[in-house]
């Protein structure tokens, strides 16, 4: 399939802590964004595709979220379709967004990622995550989680829902031991994701935290769960991200000269594969790739779903980034870093810009498209023009529920 | 833009309290069901689109339900797009799906609607409803209602979130007020509806309510919010819709003679213009009949949105079945009663058949596509070619916030 989407305006909130700031505001405030970078106007919007995921069980506001903060803005009429995908409900959004506008049926669709996560109830904001796998399921893992720990006598003890972490985190933890005993990847590797980040989060104005920190003190940082410190672990945060995306004829139309174009954007659901067989990461960037004619070492910047420092690694693996078990060298030897040959993340990535979950996937769009316009401030890659975007989402057992991947190119 | 998708199977549970059954059961029979009608294998089903309002709030299961409810079939790998828009998801998967397949994206796309209301907690159930408004508009509402109860001695009583009935009734509730002042609508004739779609109903044995009601009987019933006895309110329930989606290709490979096709589908979301002005009930329906080059009065039968009795009576007339203000003389002269010149909800309707919130969008689809192959048994519509199904969802204060209207031919 040929992709016809352009990009032709993106926008984004801040994301961080926002108390004074409900879903409509948050989300209101990248839609105005994101149709101002298009030099478009409300009216000109024909569809919205909405990602949230956890409003309904952090606020109460279900079902019709999209409407509701269109509404705030004077919009309506438009078709708008809620997507939830869990943490990929943002990239799913964007997904169906692209192929709408390659369908032809809409010149111009917006694709807004929205989240609302911080309340009063800190415990609600975790529960929420609870709802993000199957939910017969999570009861079993958590019993062998604690079954495991008294019997081996390890941290890892386990977040069932109404904690005061999300139980993700010890999926992450599981995995990084995993890795670790496997490939030899050491505690210090997944630091220095964190502070590779924290570097690029550092010049990144919109990103919830902007200290630049050493593999020490990622190291030195309170253990969330065995080996992963507070920041190998991704925030909860608000915000919101926008994409308007338009046709060929219409970026004619708003004379755009040098499009962003989305030469693939390919959605999978996990499955219940072997351990050692390739799973929806692998699947879906193989295919990305193919149907946009590039290879993975082609890309001047990924943008990856780093919800835990270890995610960053296991992802290079299965983007083929790097080969199996080299993930923590791809790191160590810089390669990853601005100024390396294919810097990942420079936007912060989860960890450090933030993971509003329903905003992630919309956000890495965001990223991408100013990295290829060549906007980015000091952050910017020299001479970028293709993009890869990869955001999972949710957990099935042995894989994640929905994985999407896309590949921008200028 | 001309519609591809035909509609090469359907399928559904029975609607009503399965407390022994769970979302993943429910969903999985009617997929299984849609699959064996259409002749393919799960292994065909190239894209899922899964609409569910509720099962965030009322069983935690938030986020990837579709995947959760594939998964237990042995289905993965697969794109699953897990689609809101409050009683209108089931529509809006059916809109997408059925856009996905014109687009050339896949030759086969299932479209599933599902929905797990009852559980023990029964205010669970109706809070659940209370996330399909603008929360923050809700409050106001309620508070109105309030007031006009306190001053004019009514029996308006508001339902918050956690009463015994959806507050969708009470706003049901002043909208028929309106009409009868207005029009001189009756409660007779509100109630004629009821006992007509529970005479169809009778005839469906997948009906929730197979009881065949008098008027007087429906008259007489416990009034639920003054002019609305009990039968004129859908009920809450359980239960799960699915529809195979396939190319024109696709669908001569499968030896299909006969097609009903998706000969258009529009969804919109609701605005504020002033109550008289035409809103997303004309504006949706007219350019439907628009795409399809068709009248309303061409269909041969209708499935519409009755969450209440005078919602039928309402969606009469913004449909175009009949002159504004006409509705209740629609009912009472019989035109819309199986043997009447354009029969409307055969299969019993919400509220009879039952409205399993996300389920009912593509139910309605289920009962259109049934009809139209000649295999209704005793409420078979003799020679019907042509079916409208209209699906509402939400509310965001002076309209839905979603409707979808398809046309579906034969």
């Amino acid at each position: 399939m040929r992709h016809k989407a352009i990009i032709a305006g993106v926008g984004m909130t801040h994301f961080g802590k926002h108390m004074e700031l409900g879903l409509k505001a948050i989300g209101a405030e990248a839609v105005r964004l994101a149709i101002a970078d298009a030099g478009v106007g409300l009216e000109d919007l024909q569809a919205a595709f909405v990602g949230n995921a956890a409003a309904g069980l952090v606020t109460g506001q279900e079902s019709i979220r999209g409407q509701v903060i269109l509404r705030s803005l004077g919009l309506g009429k438009i078709p708008v379709v809620n997507v939830e995908n869990a943490c990929a409900s943002g990239s799913t959004a964007f997904h169906q967004a692209a192929a709408m506008v390659t369908a032809g049926a809409y010149d111009v669709v917006l694709a807004l990622g929205v989240e609302k996560l911080y309340c009063e109830d800190r415990k609600k904001s975790f529960a929420a995550f609870s709802g993000a796998v199957d939910v017969e399921l999570l009861q079993a893992f958590m019993e062998s989680l604690q079954k495991s720990a008294a019997a081996g006598g390890a941290s890892a003890g386990a977040a069932g829902a109404g904690e005061k972490r999300s139980m993700f985190m010890d999926i992450y933890a599981a995995v990084a031991r995993a890795h670790m005993q496997r490939y030899g990847t050491t505690a210090e590797q997944f630091a220095m994701v964190s502070a590779k980040n924290s570097f690029h989060g550092s010049m990144n104005p919109r990103a919830q935290f902007r200290e630049s920190l050493t593999v020490e003190q990622v190291l030195a940082a309170p253990m969330i769960a065995e080996p992963l410190t507070r920041p190998m672990c991704s925030p909860i945060g608000d915000g919101a991200a926008a994409v308007v995306l338009v046709s060929e004829a219409k970026a004619r139309q708003l004379g755009i000269t040098r499009p962003v174009r989305v030469v693939s954007t390919v959605l999978v659901s996990g499955w219940d594969h072997a351990p050692d067989e390739d799973g929806a990461g692998e699947v879906s960037s193989r295919q990305a790739y193919d149907e946009a004619g590039v290879a993975p070492t082609d890309f001047s910047l990924v943008e990856l779903h780093d919800a835990s420092a270890p995610g960053e690694i296991l992802a290079y693996e299965y983007l083929g980034l790097c080969p199996k078990g080299d993930g923590g060298r791809l790191v160590q030897d810089g390669v990853t870093k601005l100024g390396g040959r294919q810097p990942v993340n420079t936007s912060g990535g989860l960890l450090r810009k933030g993971h509003p979950v329903g905003a992630t996937g919309v956000a890495q769009i965001v990223e991408l498209t100013e990295q290829l316009q060549g906007r980015s401030g000091p952050r910017q890659v020299p001479g970028a023009r293709l993009g890869l975007a990869q955001n999972g989402g949710g957990n099935i057992g042995v894989d994640v529920a929905a994985m999407c991947v896309s590949v921008l190119q200028v």
